[in-house]
C-alpha cells in the first residue's frame, strides 16, 4: 500500500516522497517499509534513529524526523494510528491459499477444522472442534485438545501441550480514545509465538500483539484460565497457577514462578528467577534476579509476612 | 398456561379468576399476561401498584394485593417461584422452527451451527465451531469467531467482534434454598442483548436474565475473562479489562473504566464515567458520576494511595 | 507392565521379585498391583504398612519398606516418579473400542463429537460442539451444552447441566522439577468423577486427578469461570460463586459456599457449611464447621469487618 492510500484513508495529507507501505510498527522497531508513529514528545530521540521512512506525526515533532522522510501530520496521532491499522488488517480466513501441509503419523480429527496455509509437523494430534487458522505452524508431537482455538499466523512448536477451550491469538485489548469517549480499534496485526514443550491449560488466552510477537518461550507450563496480553514475552521455564494475568507488553524471564490469582500491569519488566506468591499484584519492574515478592502493593515476601502480622495486631 | 396449571404443577391451591399466564416476572415489572411474585414484606408497596394479575404470594401479604387479583399461596414463595421458573422454560433447542434467514455477503463455515430460526445480517461472519442457538439475532458486519456459543435468543447488533470461547447467554447463577440445603434452580428464562460495535474478548462469559434482559450497550469493549452475571446493565462506550467480574442486576453508567481483575456485588448502580483501578471490589452503589476507585473495601483513589503508605509504615 | 519395564525406562534397577504394575499411586493408597513412591523421610510410617509390592524409593528409606517388597532405588524419586507416570498414560483417543452406547430419547447433535466407548442414559442432550472422550459415562436427563469438552474417562451423573465452554477432566497441573530448572510433566491418569444434579456455569475448568478422581458431589453448583484442580473433593450442595479456584488436593464439606474471586491453597481441608465472603483467601485448613470468613489472610468475618474499620482510621 502507498503512503497516498493511507492518507487518503484517513483523509489526511502527506508530505514527501509516496512510498510503498508493508505493515506498521513501533517507531524504535520499525523497518525502511513500516509506517512507524510518534505520539508523545518523549518520543523525540527514538524519531531521530529510526530506520522508518514514512510516519504518522505531530506538527510539533516534524523538526526530530530524519532527513527524507515521508509523513502525515495527525491532529491526534493515536487516534489516526488506529484508523491506519485497520488498513494492515488480514481477514480472519484467506480463502484463496492452497491446501494445509500435514506431515506424518498425525491425528487430525474430521471435526476440527484446519484452514488453507497451515503447516503442521509429524505425529500431531488435533481433536474433535479444535480450529487452527490460516497460516499456523505446528511443529512434531504437538497435541490439541478440543475446541481449542488457534487464530491466523500463530506459531505452535514441537512437544506442546494445549489443552480444551484455549484461545491462542485472539486480538490483544487495544483502543484510542476519542474525545467523545467512543474507543476505536487498534487491529491488532502480529501474532503469537509458542516455543517448544509448552504445556498451556484449559481455557487459557493468551493474545495476538499488535505489532511483532506475544512470546511464549520453551519449556513454560501455565495452569487454568491464565491470560497473556499482547506483546509479552514470557520466558523459559516459567510456571504460572490459575486465574493469573499479565498486562500489555510485559516481558518475564526465565523460570519465574507466578501464583494463583496473581496479575502484572503493562509494560513492566521482571527478572529472571523471580516468585510471587499467591494474589501477588506486580505494578512495577523488577531488576534483580531471585526474589520472593506478595501482596498488593507489592512488597517482599519476608516484609509482607511480617506486615501481615502488624495489621493483624490493629484488632488487639 | 392457566394459571391453575402453575397451581397443580406447584401442589397448591389458586384463589380468584384462572387465568391466561405467559411468561413470570419480578413485581415491578410485570405484565397483566405475568406471574409475578412477593416474597418479602417489603414488596407490600410495589404489590399494590403492580400490573400484574396473578401472584405467588405468602399470607401474611395477601391484604395489599391488587383488586380482583388471581393468586396461589405459598409457604415458602422463594421456593414455589423456583419451582414455577421450570414451567416457562424453554428448551435449548427449538426443532420445530423454519429455517435461518442469513443475508448477504455472509461467511457462515460449514463446521459452524446455526440452529432454525436465526436472523443473521448482512456480511456477517460466523467461523467454525461457533454455535448460534435458536431464535438468535445477529447484525450486519459482525465477526463470530471460532468456538463461540451464543444461547438462544440472544441479539448480538451490528458490527460487534466475539472472540473465540466467549458465551453469551448461559444460565444466570440463581437458585433457592430449601432448608435442608438444597438448592432449587431458578429457570433463567430472560435473554441478552449486546447493542452494536460491542468487542467481547476471548472466553468471556455473559449470562442470560432470568427474566428480561441483561444488557451491554452500544461501543463497550471487554478484554478476555470477563463475566457479566444475569439482569446486569453495561453502559455505552465502558472498558472492561481481563478477570473482572459483575454480580447479578449491577448497573453502570455509560463510559466506566473496569481495570483488571476488579469485581462487582450484585445490585448495585454505578454512575457513568467511574474509573476503578486494578483489583477494586466495589460492594457498595455510586451515585456520583467521574470519581476515580481503588481497594477493597473500595474507596477513593488517592485516600487508598494514602492508607497504602500508611499501611506500610507499620512495619517501620 | 512389569517394574522391570518401569526400571528399564528410568534406567535404573530393581530389588526383588519382577512383578506386575497395572497403574501408580500414593503411598496410603495403593494397592498391592499398583506402583507407590516414597519421596520425604516423613512417609516412613506409612511405607510400613502400604498395601503396595513395588516401590520407586530412596536409598535412605529402604529400611523402612514392608518385607517382600520390589523397589527401583531413584537418585531423585520425584523425578523419576514423574517419568513413571508417563508409562501408565493413557492417549487421548483409543481408536480400537466399540461404539458409543447412547439410551433411549436423547439428542446428540451431528455436530458434536461422541468418542468410542462413551456411554450415555437415556433423555441425555448434547449440543454441537461438544465433545464426550473415550470411556465417559453420562447419566440420565443431563444436558450438555455446545463447545463443553469432557475428557476421557470422566463420570457424569444425572440431572446434570454443564454450559458452554467448560472443561471436564483436562490435565491437572503437575510437574516434578530438575535442578536445572525444567519441569517433568507428571502425566495426570486419574480421571474427574461429577455426581447427580450438579450445575456448572460457562468456561470452568475441573481437572483430571493425578491419580484416583476429582470429585463434584451431588447437588452442588457452580458459577462460571470456576477452577477445580486435580483431586479435589468437593461436598455436596455447595454453591462456588463466579471467578473462584480451589487448588490441588484440597477437600471441601457439604453445603459450603464460597463467594466471588475466593480461592483455596492446595492440600486444605475444609470443614462442611463453611461460608466465605468474597475474594477470601484460603490457606489453612478448617476443622469447625458453620464458620464465616473473609480476607486474605483468612479471618473470622466479624473479625475482618472489625479490621478493616481499623484499618480504614489509619487514614485519618
Amino acid at each position: 500500500m502507498l503512503l497516498s492510500d493511507v492518507a487518503s484513508h484517513l483523509k489526511l495529507e502527506f508530505l514527501g516522497k509516496d512510498i510503498e507501505i508493508e505493515s506498521m510498527n513501533e517507531l524504535s522497531l520499525s523497518s525502511s517499509s513500516q509506517l512507524a508513529f510518534a505520539i508523545h514528545k518523549k518520543y523525540s530521540y527514538e524519531l531521530k534513529s529510526s530506520k522508518a521512512k514514512a510516519f504518522l506525526i505531530t506538527n510539533a515533532l516534524i523538526e526530530h524526523l530524519p532527513e527524507d522522510s515521508s509523513y502525515i501530520i495527525c491532529e491526534d496521532v493515536s487516534i489516526s494510528m488506529a484508523e491506519a491499522t485497520k488498513l494492515f488488517y488480514k481477514k480472519p480466513i484467506e480463502q484463496r491459499l492452497s491446501h494445509a501441509v500435514v506431515g506424518q503419523e498425525c491425528y487430525i480429527d474430521a471435526m476440527a477444522k484446519v484452514e488453507k496455509g497451515v503447516v503442521i509437523g509429524s505425529n500431531v494430534t488435533v481433536m474433535a472442534g479444535a480450529y487452527i487458522g490460516t497460516n499456523v505452524v505446528i511443529g512434531d508431537n504437538t497435541i490439541i485438545y478440543p475446541n481449542v482455538t488457534i487464530y491466523r499466523d500463530s506459531v505452535v512448536g514441537s512437544d506442546c501441550i494445549i489443552h480444551a477451550g484455549s484461545v491462542i491469538g485472539a486480538d490483544g485489548f487495544g483502543f484510542s480514545h476519542t474525545k467523545e469517549g467512543k474507543h476505536i480499534k487498534i487491529y491488532q496485526n502480529g501474532n503469537v509465538i509458542i516455543e517448544n514443550d509448552v504445556e498451556i491449560g484449559a481455557n487459557c488466552a493468551i493474545d495476538r500483539a499488535v505489532f511483532n510477537s506475544t512470546i511464549i518461550r520453551r519449556g513454560t507450563k501455565l495452569d487454568n484460565f491464565i491470560h497473556i496480553a499482547h506483546n509479552c514475552d514470557i520466558g523459559e521455564y516459567s510456571l504460572f497457577v490459575a486465574q493469573t494475568g499479565v498486562g500489555g507488553s510485559t516481558t518475564l524471564g526465565r523460570n519465574c514462578v507466578v501464583s494463583g490469582q496473581s496479575a502484572f500491569s503493562d509494560h513492566l519488566d521482571i527478572a529472571p528467577f523471580s516468585t510471587f506468591t499467591a494474589r501477588s499484584g506486580v505494578t512495577k519492574s523488577i531488576s534483580n534476579s531471585g526474589g520472593v515478592y506478595s501482596g498488593f502493593p507489592l512488597m517482599n515476601h519476608r516484609d509482607w509476612k511480617k506486615l501481615q502480622a502488624r495489621i493483624a495486631k490493629l484488632n488487639d
